[in-house]
């Protein structure tokens, strides 16, 4: 009999209510977890002790812009240097530097400049990572940046969701005509990404300097036609009404939702939709305005927690340190901060098969030289990774 | 001739102003620099290039707690989960956790405790540590930290830097009784541990809750009859007067200042002790009181900038990361933050021989895989480092 049984493991199943600690024994054929159980385990077959360290499902992070051209650092050195908004537009910054860099780039120079960011996230026990297009908005840009992340999962052991986001921002070259941008672009773009197998969701940015719920709601309905999930970037600087759209279409996540109302709450917890937090963006733009946290919990909304890993405004790439702002900025307990980035992510990016400890789902796992799950919240600019598992394999 | 000259190096020298960059080459000889400069560089000797890579000078961290037995995730927590301090209190939480775990931890578990902490700030480019003393609270106790910290040094190729601290709390044994606490302990065993060698500064927790300037001053008084600089957590929730103390003792550094005045920013400057900032404690406590950095840099205070690595208040164990909250939450400009780190640290210990390029001064070294210093503030939860030098050897 093939396999490998991990013994001597805290494991933190997520399987019911709290963490699930379960002191025993997990057992991986396959590449998914055949068995797990409390004690010394069965005796048969290959075995490895970790030690009494804490084992979690492997880290999920649903919310991420890892593939783009260039860095940001001389714009956010311009803006402590006292440059106004305008100075650094002036100055070539702002989301079109992005843009320019990203379509300069060629697919190549994306996967080349997306793996550290990459690396920085498996070493600290990613397993499923999602990444969004959104800085080419050009169709062939978006199509070559969703070939970028694709090509992720071949040069490392990860797997990748993608998501079209060309209804990100409008180009130069449609300023002032929203609507023509998503006809010309963002939806006959869609229709070839998905043509071509490389898309897994659709998203859109719903804010008032960017695409209205009418507009999303156009976009939509061509996602559904084609079989795609939907979710959006929602009441993040605004009360916009991306949440209610969101719960209305069923879709997978509303993201960011500071501005989120209880009854947004109610809304997408009825309708089985996520509300993605993410503590990155809103300490990076120093925001004040904390997403409703207790009303998500007196709706059952379910909350994942996401690195939203960006150039401009959260340039992120460490989940262990957006559990601790989840937690600190947030106020969630490190309970809620853990199943944000195991179970609820998974959740959020519609996949069943991950972000718990369950026989028959995949073995993709974090062992950390840790015993208590609050430690990985609570520790900052710490990594107490001991080995990840992808797909049963340890890497 | 020995020696290795590194070519082909973006240097940010932080000699003169701004970040001096010189594309150049350096050259290690015996440990020091022995020259440096810009093109090509000699072509004699021993030669490595670094490929245009940034270095700059390795990073201080010259606030730390880094020597203390046991963690806080579970206080953490319950905090979260909404238990009151007196909850707290009387499941055994607070500072007196940590004087317990540390009064029973031996010598060499402090040591073994804090290597993990260490290396995570040795990862990313730190060559100099200062760990303080302050959770044993007996002579024999502090003495024992210091002995811990001291060791760390024959563990990691680090320099270390120790303070006493012993006037951090006041224990339960003397509760109520803080002179007789400075006369029974945290004096004398100034006296124990300076005759031992172990301690390089003297410290206080100058605040409503913990010392007055009155009885520091009675502790400062020992330190100036043994020859020793002094130091103070300074005017962090309440303005005591802390930094005024400092000035008027020419004092190394008045740390976390929150409360600071425009007129203290003066008695500091004129003085030449340094302002060390301490963000980590601010964005765990969610203090909302800002330290005075415009009246800082109007009276030309020396600003530098340190984890304050500790388990209650500040489980931060990253210098990059207490780089970018020096930007993103006391809007230090990335220069700032650099100096704060490396040049202002090393004179907030009194150390003239690194913290800049320069010939004559230590080889301690931080390689990065960037080309703008300001990328190390930038981002988040990423470690760009390639290498480091320790007096001159890579590790
Ligand atoms: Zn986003
Ligand atoms: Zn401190």
């Amino acid at each position: 009999m093939s396999g490998l049984t991990l013994t001597d493991a805290r494991l933190a199943t997520l399987d019911g209510p709290g963490y699930g600690i379960v002191d025993g024994w997990l057992r991986i054929e396959d590449g998914r977890i055949s068995a797990l159980g409390a004690g010394a385990g069965p005796g048969d077959g290959a075995s490895e002790s970790l030690g009494g360290r804490l084992v979690t499902p492997g880290m999920i992070d649903c919310h991420t812009h890892l593939v783009h051209g260039g860095e940001r650092a001389r714009e956010f050195e311009m803006r402590l240097e006292g440059a106004s908004y305008e100075d650094i537009a002036r100055a070539g910054g702002g989301i079109l530097s992005t843009v320019t860099a990203t379509r300069s780039a060629s697919e190549d120079e994306l996967v080349a400049q997306a793996l550290p960011r990459l690396d920085a996230l498996l070493a600290e026990g990613a397993c499923t990572v999602e990444v969004k297009s959104g800085y080419g908005l050009t169709i062939d840009h978006e199509l070559k940046m969703l070939r970028a992340a694709r090509r992720l999962a071949a040069e490392r052991p990860v797997r990748i969701v993608t998501t079209w986001l060309a209804a990100h921002a409008t180009p130069p070259e449609y300023k002032g005509r929203d609507d023509a941008y998503l006809d010309e672009v963002a939806i006959p773009g869609l229709r070839a990404a998905h043509a071509e197998g490389l898309v897994d969701a659709v998203d859109g940015f719903c804010e008032g300097i960017a695409f209205s719920t009418a507009q999303m709601a156009r976009l939509f309905d061509v996602a559904a036609e084609l079989g795609l999930p939907v979710k959006l970037h929602a009441e993040q600087l605004s009360h916009m009404g991306g949440s209610e759209l969101i719960a209305a279409r069923g879709g997978l996540s509303a993201d960011h939702v500071e501005y989120a109302t209880a009854a947004d709450a109610r809304l997408l917890a009825a309708a089985g939709s996520v509300a993605t937090l993410l503590p990155g963006a809103f300490y990076t733009l120093r925001e004040t305005q904390m997403p409703p946290v207790a009303a998500f919990r007196e709706a059952g909304t379910v909350m994942a927690l996401a690195t939203d890993a960006n150039p401009g405004t959260s340039p992120l790439t460490s989940l262990l340190l957006t559990m601790n702002m989840g937690a600190t900025l947030f106020r969630l307990t490190p309970e809620e901060c853990l199943r944000g980035v195991t179970l609820n992510a998974a959740r959020a990016l519609g996949l069943a098969d991950c972000g718990r400890l369950a026989p028959g789902l995949r073995a993709d796992l974090a062992v950390w030289d840790a015993r208590a799950p609050a430690e990985l919240t609570y520790r900052i600019g710490f990594n107490p990774l001991y080995r990840r598992y992808f797909e049963g394999r340890p890497c």
